[in-house]
């Protein structure tokens, strides 16, 4: 007989699909990236996406913030024109452009016009129709977009896109700004098709963001691309409740941006129909899923100036949401993050941070899967949480046991080792339920603050 | 004919009282500090206060943190002890005493035992009534406090209290942990007696608390004294609506602590009741301010590695809890934070962080004064905001006028070093309404993530 290990002491084992690291363009797309000349450095900074056979079913999620972009309205403005049944949230795109190095944000009227001569002109390029072009930016807040180079970019990128994954890691590297790294992520599932058929669908993303990253709704830009043949308002349903999930349970700074975006394009909804069957619907939704949490654990990882992935995984909560929130709590605080830049278990920052953690905002609740009035009522209050039941454990060590009275005795310096690794995992149990969530972060380093203080970003 | 000064490129006129930052300690109290060995560095780390007639009228505000610790816990029950109708938020005190060097946060069943253990020891060299005891502590999470110092101490502090000023700055260097300074103010005002007749009373707090400090009820520990005869429940509401306006619109680091507590104790209530006309309910009122908002500037101005107080001020909103929300986004934002210390006029962030503004929990809109239905319905929605009408002024620099358009042309260099200063102020006037707020925080620096990742705090 063994000792059956303690679970809190080690990930939670994931269900989800792999993923692998590399960019694998769908079928039905084309894309590209190039240097247009709106940054400075020279780097590449225009992407574009085209839909090959006519119009992709699409759906978005977009920042909550007041000050939300004109890439972001005009987005908006646009899925509304092709369903207005869709609420801005789904309808239907031809294209994707994405500027880098401006954000096009609190730019008054003059950046609406600048955005939306860049539709007009990847109309021009690609055939596509205006109101089926989607924008992302990002950049400086309160600098215009110089529209004739990306005019320009955009005449040469357009011959130039490819139906290759190298096609999609190029407008992924386009996507970057301070990105250290390319973020892309592809997972493969099995959907059903419209008469039951097993059919191996590709669910591939490209993102970028590694600052003014903070969960409520989308909290950086992501493209999403797949072949699965789903409606746009079912694209919808899954990214909203994705979301919820992985990139609403993303923080890097506490900062959510005026630019986020995430959209999720369907190639094939028009041509090759998927099931709508619960199982189909729920095999889609793993591998966006799978994707996503990849993605955002990407972001997490290379966040402006980190050393080091926080990860915190939630069980034993009164529900998913409220394990989420204490989860969200704690890779949030600023006190755990710069606890575990020095490598330091220091269990009471992440105690206390869980002791502060309250429920997200009813617009997420609700895209969680939450009913619309209990999303209400619940939004913004405390999560569920008794000490007395709480167990904390940190990089494999078990630290705080409430049912043990507290405070365990553990190895300290082996913990500090454990720590000192490029993804620090803190496990909580909470002792009342069956709900689980999970939150991604990174540690708060004298370079972050070197990075965003000496230079204007 | 001159041109009128746009008020934006200035502070919001204040009409409190004037504040002087030294220790007055009112009527009716005695007190004092010393070392009784909690801290390893020899510091003070005791106080004690004693009211020197019978019980003084208490009100109080305690962190909502699931995780308080010990002494909030304790000072709860007994206030609910000395009148049950006060919810455990106003009653009677004969005493308070404070640790330092231990928070007695997440101690289990020991820390209560010990908490309770302190309570003892207090009435029995105080001649207070143990439930009439009000207990806080500050330090470390998850370490016991040591009972025996503690005692010890005690017993030599209690012959050695005095009715002094002296005695308040004892107590007040007693309470700090990390702070650089020690916290003290105090305002005098005219208050009617029962008669009618104006008589001058003294409102007098001594604070610490430099880092785990976000707006949420209390955020730190603060003691404030007076002699003004209001009863407690006059006492709680004066204190709700206070803090709503002070210390709920102070961060440092955007964690809420275990152990915030803030306390009114008023010695004269039951030899000298003032009026409860609302002139002089008000003039009351506008003294406990003038202390509380003075003690959170201090504190925010020195914040854990801060070189610089920021302080945001916000008018033209569309009411009251709006203009806190915005004042309190801005100050909270890590990136405008950097953007301080690197004294980078970067007012994108700025609206960024302004256009993320929600507003607070239900339970301070209650405190401040919104009927609590609209508290409910309102609780974490996002303040009304209109890019278009926002101006938005640095340092006595007009940087953004949304009804012109959006970013205004403007003099970085003169910007940028009348930001290197002590504070640095933020003013937005949202162009909707009436509605006033304002806002305390510091720079982000390397030094606070040095601080907080290289010693277990």
């Amino acid at each position: 007989m063994t000792l059956a290990t303690d679970p809190l002491l080690a990930p939670v084992p994931s269900s989800l699909p792999p993923v692998e690291r590399v960019a694998r363009l769908p079928a039905g797309f084309k894309a590209g990236g190039l240097t247009a000349g709106i940054k400075a450095s020279g780097r590449p900074d225009l992407a574009l996406i085209v839909v090959t056979q006519g119009p992709a079913a699409a759906a978005a999620v977009f920042t909550p913030n007041r000050f939300a972009a004109a890439p972001v309205r005009l987005s908006e403005a646009n899925l509304l024109a092709t369903m207005p049944d869709g609420r801005g949230r789904w309808g239907w795109a031809e294209a994707v452009v994405s500027t880098s190095g401006s954000a096009n944000a609190a730019t008054g009227a003059a950046g609406d016009a600048d955005q939306a001569e860049i539709g007009r002109a990847v109309a021009g390029v690609s055939g596509a129709i205006e109101r089926r072009v989607l924008h992302l930016s990002t950049g400086l807040i309160g600098t215009r977009l110089p529209v004739e180079r990306v005019r320009a970019g955009l005449e040469r990128l357009a011959p130039a896109l490819a139906s290759t994954d190298e096609g999609l890691l190029a407008a992924a590297e386009a996507l970057r700004t301070t990105d250290s790294v390319t973020k892309v992520a592809t997972a493969q599932v099995e959907v059903a098709d419209s008469t039951g058929r097993p059919r191996t669908v590709t669910v591939s993303g490209i993102a970028k963001g590694v600052g003014m990253i903070h969960p409520r709704m989308a909290t950086m830009l992501s493209v999403l691309l797949t072949d699965a043949g789903a409606p746009p308002a079912i694209l919808a349903m899954i990214l909203g409740r994705v979301a919820a999930r992985t990139w609403n349970q993303l923080s890097v700074d506490g900062d959510t941006s005026t630019n986020d975006t995430v959209f999720l394009l369907d190639s094939a909804t028009r041509t090759a129909v998927m099931s709508l069957e619960p199982e189909a619907i729920a095999a889609l939704e793993r591998g966006v899923e799978a994707v996503a949490r990849d993605l955002a654990r990407q972001q997490a990882a290379d966040g402006e100036g980190a050393s080091s992935l926080i990860s915190c995984q939630v069980s034993g909560a009164a529900d998913d949401a409220d394990a989420r929130a204490v989860a969200r709590a704690v890779v949030s605080s600023s006190l755990v993050k710069a606890a575990v830049h020095g490598r330091d278990p220091n269990w009471g920052r992440i105690a206390s941070a869980a002791g502060n953690a309250t429920l997200a905002d009813s617009a997420v609740l609700t895209a969680s899967g939450l009913d619309p009035d209990e999303a209400a009522r619940r939004s913004g209050s405390p999560a569920r949480l008794d000490p007395a039941g709480l167990r904390i454990a940190i990089a494999g060590h078990l630290v705080y046991d409430g049912s043990a009275g507290g405070p365990v005795p553990f190895e300290r310096a082996a913990a500090r080792s454990a720590m000192d690794a490029p993804e620090t995992l803190i496990r909580l149990d909470l002792g009342l339920g069956d709900g689980t969530g999970e939150a991604f972060g990174c540690d708060l380093t004298e370079a972050y603050v070197r990075e965003n203080s000496e230079y204007t970003t």
